[in-house]
């Protein structure tokens, strides 16, 4: 089955609603629904000042996990209020947003919110937006669309990505731009899909397609109260995952989308000018390589540097060095493109202008070589930018 | 003896040079001499990537606190080339420098170096600029403001400190505006001393006041290549600390030249609109306080909000959350200036207007009380701005 932006794989379906958080017209909750129970994992913030539904969805996925919970039915956003660090009566209104949902559609629901801290949810809104996703679920719509539009924040294109197996398919939509760090970004995700799966094997699953995309990107080094991402499995496709090779292609396509949606999150970095893919290459094991790369691309001076179209390459290899893994400055290469900038420890005289120009296209490649062992790590940044200060100065108001 | 801006402690004068690295008529090198030899401390960049300068100078600290090294005379700095990823020939130019200086003056020189990675120095100009620095010390000049600007680079006013104790006087310089993070900052630091002190117990002092001025700030969260501050101690006072009073009495002022040298470089951030103290209460420790503290100071929602003058304490307590720190989110308190923001985890209605009118101001104070606990700490930081953007993203053209 070949997927179309207005479709999502067999038994799913999602639709937005207006709660009139953000204002008349405007889309800003969002509801999918699974027709049959799925099996479901899921990754939370490791943000220690954790919002409501986070709690609540760690609650849900240790139940389903112990198979204590009702059926896993789908997930229900809302943006413009990420409700946290609102205390008991935060709790309250998730758990109430769950309770609604499950009466009106039966099953459990993961509940996820994203936007300023510290307000109380407008519980009157939320409701009314709810109820409209509901009635549209129910009235048959399918708008993958306006749910990627309508968990949106700061961010200026939705995300959305979809793969198809052998006899099955996935589809993936998320949120981001800002306050984005690894482990993990501020971000929200789901990704569902129609095959059948155990929720142990789901959930290693998305830990390590998340170690590989979600955990190797960076906007601004803020990691938030909220990120959580949800993977529904709900076997509508009939096909069973048998066999390790089923697995790892499964895996394999879960990774791809994974990497979609975090690519689409640091290159819609607020302000973002460049669309930064950073390589590290010659460390010892993939942990380290990411680890150097982490901190390149949370670097201010590097991101800067980027945006002014200056080769700067000094930041990058200062910011490598205070990354807290052991290389040798002299066996370290460093490339921009086709450019070599340093080889082996000694700088390359290079042309600026050729520089510049390579640095003035949108797509910048960043090689780092810091040795000759197998570990390697690919990560994406955007660079720092007056707007990312401008939008963030302006964040709450 | 009460020290004024054109005196530094018995037996020391600094002198400033041009050696045309910054241009026409700038004075880009500096020197600091003691008449007699010095007892000596230092501590350096963290950094992998270490500059040139700096593994010169833990070669001559080691030395020294082996008691092998020639006497040590004093300091050489240079601004606007770091010597730092510059391999062979750059610790080449770095000893050649010393030499010049051992030649001309007798005994043994820290040698550093501040501005962009990875250039080799041009040799001449700097030799230039030496020469010129040795003529005018030995012509009897002391000019410590015109030290503190000639090794400025983005800093905005030179960075002095002067103390006096019981019978001795203290001077402290420093320059640093980004690129400044704890262990160290972008910063590069002299403080000088008339009392007689052995290196041992000058380390310790060093170390301590460090952890307490220092290890407190942040620019940009980027750890520089050529970090070094270095205390030397020339006894031409005729006083010696003897007992446990009056080495507290001396390290508190050596604390404190550290503090006011380590404001004020937090305080003239790159493009700074907002001097932001920050103090961080109730933890277990006072290394948890400033650990706390440190990934506040360092998060870039935080800095953009501050100067956006938005009271958005979510992201002061977002970043208090991911700072590794445990701690209970439903007893923390957190107030600017006189406004409770949030009281034992219950969000406080505020005023927004008094709110703006406070971050209307240029100094910001910021609590967190994260607990009962007696761990404590004082943080310094700026607002991130878009000049702050501007200045990175043209400082190598």
């Amino acid at each position: 089955m070949q997927l179309s932006i207005g479709q999502l794989p067999r038994g799913f379906r999602s639709v937005a609603g207006e709660a009139g958080l953000k204002g008349p017209g405007l889309c800003d909750c969002a509801l999918i629904v699974s027709d049959r129970p799925c099996n479901a994992a899921a990754l939370f913030t490791t943000n220690l000042v954790a919002a409501a539904p986070v709690l609540v969805g760690r609650e849900l996925l240790s139940r389903h996990q112990a198979g204590e919970s009702e059926a896993v039915r789908g997930v229900f956003i809302n943006s413009k209020n990420a409700n946290a660090v609102t205390g008991p009566t935060g709790l309250e209104n998730t758990r109430r947003t769950a309770s609604w949902l499950q009466k009106a559609l039966g099953g459990e629901f993961f509940v996820m919110s994203t936007g300023v801290i510290g307000q109380q949810m407008p519980m009157d809104k939320l409701e009314k937006g709810l109820r409209q996703c509901i009635e549209r679920y129910q009235a048959g719509d399918c708008q993958p669309e306006e749910f990627a539009r309508a968990i949106m924040t700061t961010d200026t294109v939705p995300k959305l990505s979809f793969r198809e197996g052998q006899g099955y398919s996935l589809a993936g939509v998320a949120k981001g731009a800002g306050m984005i760090h690894p482990n993990m970004a501020t971000m929200l995700g789901v990704i569902c899909c129609d095959v059948a799966a155990t929720p142990h094997f789901l959930q290693g699953c998305l830990k390590r397609a998340a170690d590989q995309s979600f955990h190797c990107i960076s906007v601004d080094g803020d990691t938030s109260t909220n990120d959580t991402i949800v993977l529904l499995a709900n076997g509508a496709s009939g096909v069973a995952l048998e066999g390790p090779a089923a697995e790892r292609a499964f895996e394999e396509l879960v990774t791809e989308i994974c990497v979609d949606l975090a690519k689409s999150i640091a290159f819609d970095g607020e302000g973002a000018k460049h669309h930064v893919t950073l390589e590290v290459l010659g460390c010892q094991g993939d942990s380290q390589a990411r680890q150097i790369g982490r901190t390149i691309i949370t670097s201010p001076l590097v991101k800067t540097a980027i945006y002014g179209r200056d080769a700067n390459w000094g930041r990058i290899l200062a910011a490598a060095g205070r990354a807290g893994v052991q290389f040798d400055p002299a066996e370290t290469t460093l490339k921009m493109g086709e450019l070599t900038l340093l080889e082996n420890g000694t700088p390359c005289p290079f042309d600026e202008t050729v520089a510049r120009q390579l640095l003035s296209q949108m797509q910048v490649c960043v090689s780092l070589i810091v040795g000759s062992g197998p570990g390697r790590a690919t990560l994406w940044t955007c660079d720092l930018t007056e707007e990312y200060v401008q939008v963030n100065a302006d964040y709450r108001t």
